[in-house]
């Protein structure tokens, strides 16, 4: 019988076992509180730093820079292919400390809970988000829970805040690009936006689109031996890969230059892209970075990133000129050339 | 003539001018973005690392252990008499690393914003959040502003996160109460609390009860010279003194005796806790501190507290006994002894 079929059951749902919810009592700082941290959280974050529970933990450091992010994650939905808001949340900070050039030494996640939030749902997160911490060796080593009341918040909002050593020799900053330099992609775009699309509108394609998600440590770490004079590094997340360029292009006071041809974009994202009428230039990623590195490093650089899976798809995007400062064009096939402008205002929602 | 008693402006309320509020595109991560940080950050928050805008910021640290702490703030009522979200995120966090004996370095802040939301309201938080940035003397470097849609956050949740550098001759801890030890209370307590409550409930009371949000940083460093072997330092935010002190009891191994007579509750703020029935032991404070001295410092710790303004209601509250470990005694003015549980559940939620 289905439910619709049978009266009692559309007056009368089974009534939800409150043990397995979050409830408001979680977020009160009382007895609750400690039950799910020490139930939810520190079985998955376990390290000497966040152990001591204190009000604060403590990190050692060497004397020099420190790089600081802080990003918040409103991802929706909360789960998707290719992670949740919980890998995200570790690799969208740990990636941009990586922009930096810095090394990262460790993590802080605050959440905000929405009461009624299924705990097994938030173990899934806690656990991915673990392991992204614990693949990237970058402990978690503060956190915070608050609770908030049934439809004021999606499910769970993760705020992470990184730090990471600056190395001294390695110093890629917006600022940096410099007519001549190469400009790379260090993987295939818009996949991350495509799959966060997908899965909220239920759309279903030939083959299902995952999120690029990943920490881009590894090829930030691969870039530093072979190409230390790289000048710019920056993941294209919100606003996508055309967004980043305008921020580098005004940041440096140079223009860019594309290549439409060799925008790496896999077919099946392309597909979705014009079904939505989307540009896959403004689609978010989150495990792809724009790297800019004088032309004289260019060929070590690629040849660099190809040793790594991550890397493996890396091409030449196109260069810095001195020509129209500010500017963004994108060369087409043909052989025409248009601006790739800032998007005004919002292209795709809560994408992460 | 009432709204009510006008039908059209029940039916049809005027339009919101939609350039005073908070749209969705200003998450976009495009010139909305851009123009939402210009316009309403930077001009309040403005210092050299914050300005780089890059993906992360970077700051200066000597060697040594750093004291990292993170919160997330979902108050209700967004404003309070006494402060509102943004003060709060911050005295918040600050506390949370003077309560390390650390003397903080930088705070980040991190931003939920609901569509619809004023961004008249936007401002006056973030005023409020740079001022109490300034007079503690401590930088907001790095920041992230997310749009939900309608309904999705009351108005704004804030994360802020701090860094401090630990004073290796100041190192109080939770862990750190011994038999002996003198505890201290630096001022009136429930005041923030009893403030939400009656904001939030529309109570009005003969007086208005403003928060105690305050950072207790300058306490602390009055500390650091009068009493310089501090054992615990603890501001009772969530879950009150009582939660406080049981954790710190636990964490420890070690009893815990207080004077129900000495316990500093402003008259209002009982009169107020009795009509609501609610005890003050459990009630949130921002801007107050328990100290654990040992007995041969007690009375220059309350000296130097006292010679601040912050700290000019500071009074002995009890002692740390080696008899009943883990528990909190209440011994009251007629002499007799209730034992101050950890609260089940949740007493007031959304407080911070």
């Amino acid at each position: 019988m289905s439910e619709a079929a049978n009266p009692a059951a559309l007056r009368c749902p089974a009534p939800l076992d409150p043990t397995d919810r979050v409830q408001l009592g979680h977020g009160s700082g009382g007895r609750l509180s400690a039950q799910l941290v020490a139930r939810h959280f520190l079985p998955h974050f376990d390290n000497p730093a966040l152990a001591q529970l204190g009000d604060a933990s403590i990190v050692r450091v060497a004397a020099g820079e420190v790089a600081i992010s802080t990003d918040s994650f409103v991802v929706q939905p909360i789960e998707f292919p290719g992670g949740n808001i919980g890998s995200l949340a570790v690799h969208g900070t740990l990636n941009d400390v990586a922009m930096m050039g810095a090394r990262a030494v460790c993590l802080t996640a605050g959440f905000v809970l929405e009461e009624g939030l299924s705990l097994a749902v938030l173990d899934r997160v806690i656990a991915a988000m673990a392991g992204a911490a614990r693949d990237a060796g970058v402990p978690i080593v503060a956190g915070d829970t608050k609770v908030v009341e049934r439809g004021k918040a999606d499910g769970l909002y993760i705020n992470t805040t990184g730090l990471g050593l600056i190395d001294p020799g390695f110093r890629p900053a917006p600022s940096r690009a410099r007519p001549g330099d190469a400009i790379l992609v260090t993987g295939q775009i818009a996949r991350h936006g495509m799959a966060i699309m997908a899965a909220r509108e239920g759309l279903s394609f030939e083959s299902a689109i995952t999120s690029d998600s990943a920490s881009l440590a590894p090829l930030v770490d691969l870039l530093r031996t072979a190409a230390p004079d790289v000048h710019v590094l920056r993941d294209p997340t919100r606003g996508g890969v055309a967004s980043a360029l305008n921020e580098i292009a005004a940041s440096s006071d140079v223009g860019i230059e594309i290549d439409e041809p060799a925008l790496p974009v896999p077919e099946d994202v392309r597909a979705a892209c014009e079904m939505l009428g989307l540009d896959p230039l403004y689609v978010a990623n989150e495990g792809v970075m724009v790297v800019f590195v004088p032309e004289a490093q260019a060929d070590d650089a690629l040849g660099a990133l190809r040793t790594h899976p991550l890397g493996a798809a890396a091409v030449r995007l196109g260069r810095v000129v001195a020509a129209h400062p500010r500017i963004v064009a994108l060369r087409t096939a043909l052989g025409s050339t248009r601006v790739v402008d800032v998007l005004p205002g919002d292209q795709l929602p809560r994408i992460c």
